[in-house]
């Protein structure tokens, strides 16, 4: 875990951890309304005052844990990332590694969803988040060059290639079967059919 | 608006209205954990004690409206269903239906999406929303019988036909474009792409 954290090495990385942890672990299970700073103060065994030092208010720290765990995942999806295979075949990396940092992770994955449906999604610069993907997105603008995906709005094709990642992570929408690899290659199959010329 | 409660009336009508446009007003507003019956009734001018009456309680009132919002969806998803249409025809009319009543209603549609990311999510059946959307799981069903449609796992299906809908109409996924009848187009036609054999 700490290799993540590598960034922030001047501040305190174990209480850094321990409040990402907390607010992670808190938020998945009273909600964003009812965390408070000395709810996650106290689950993180930190005085709350000590927050403070890391973060300016509730909602810095809120969006920083969300802003953390995009990066990592990222990082996971574009992990080993070769440039030179087929198109397709690095998508189809992709989807294997997302699927793998989620189902390793799926709190990480729970906060995101609420994150991403409660008000402080507002509060997120899209492309903040857009730069740990960024050679994803590289990688699909080649595609429409070279016609092999087809060339539509970035918002639609997002729309068919990367969420359905989400979509089907989430037990919530998919409860009747068991995320397998054969389920998976059978979902990006289709998601390629989507979004190929 | 009072066509969709034709069902209820043997309750007073104008109430249930009443606490049906407080509820999703109040929570779209200040969220599900801060709603409370008290809050919903001032909004909706009754008195908390008559909630009770058409309500068992806060969780029933929110499940109450959220199945209502899906009835409403369903029926207008399933309108001049025309079973004789070829099954992309069929399916790409229910496109339209759909963001049709989204984008004229997308106080539910938000509200909807809310619940279905809350805990409240696991009050509900799956069956009870299901059923709304009936002839549309038939439609899929044949067309998988005719060899038109993939035959993998109903869940993996929904996410690329149905779950696009949602996720295009969420203006937090989708920012940088309109959603005009030559996206929806675009759009219908991927998905179709995703599922079609």
């Amino acid at each position: 875990m700490i290799i993540y954290f590598r960034t922030m090495r001047t501040k305190d990385d174990i209480k850094q951890e321990a409040l990402f942890e907390a607010t992670v672990k808190l938020v998945n299970e009273i909600g964003f309304a009812t965390s408070s700073v000395s709810k996650i103060a106290k689950e993180a065994n930190i005085s709350p005052a000590t927050i403070y030092v890391y973060y300016k208010n509730k909602e810095d720290l809120l969006v920083t844990t969300y802003l953390e765990i995009k990066k990592q995942m990222g990082k996971s999806a574009t992990e080993d990332f070769d440039d030179s295979l087929p198109i397709r075949d690095i998508l189809r990396q992709v989807w294997f590694k997302m699927f793998d940092y989620i189902g390793k992770h799926p709190d990480y994955f729970q906060y995101c969803e609420q994150f991403s449906n409660s008000p402080y999604q507002s509060l997120v610069d899209k492309r903040e988040i857009e730069k740990h993907f960024d050679p994803l997105i590289h990688v699909v603008i080649r595609g429409i060059e070279q016609k092999i995906i087809k060339n539509v709005n970035f918002d639609i094709l997002t729309v068919f290639i990367f969420h359905p990642i989400v979509a089907l992570s989430n037990s919530r929408i998919c409860q009747d079967f068991e995320l397998n690899d054969g389920n998976i290659e059978t979902a990006f199959t289709m998601a390629w059919d989507a979004i190929r010329l």
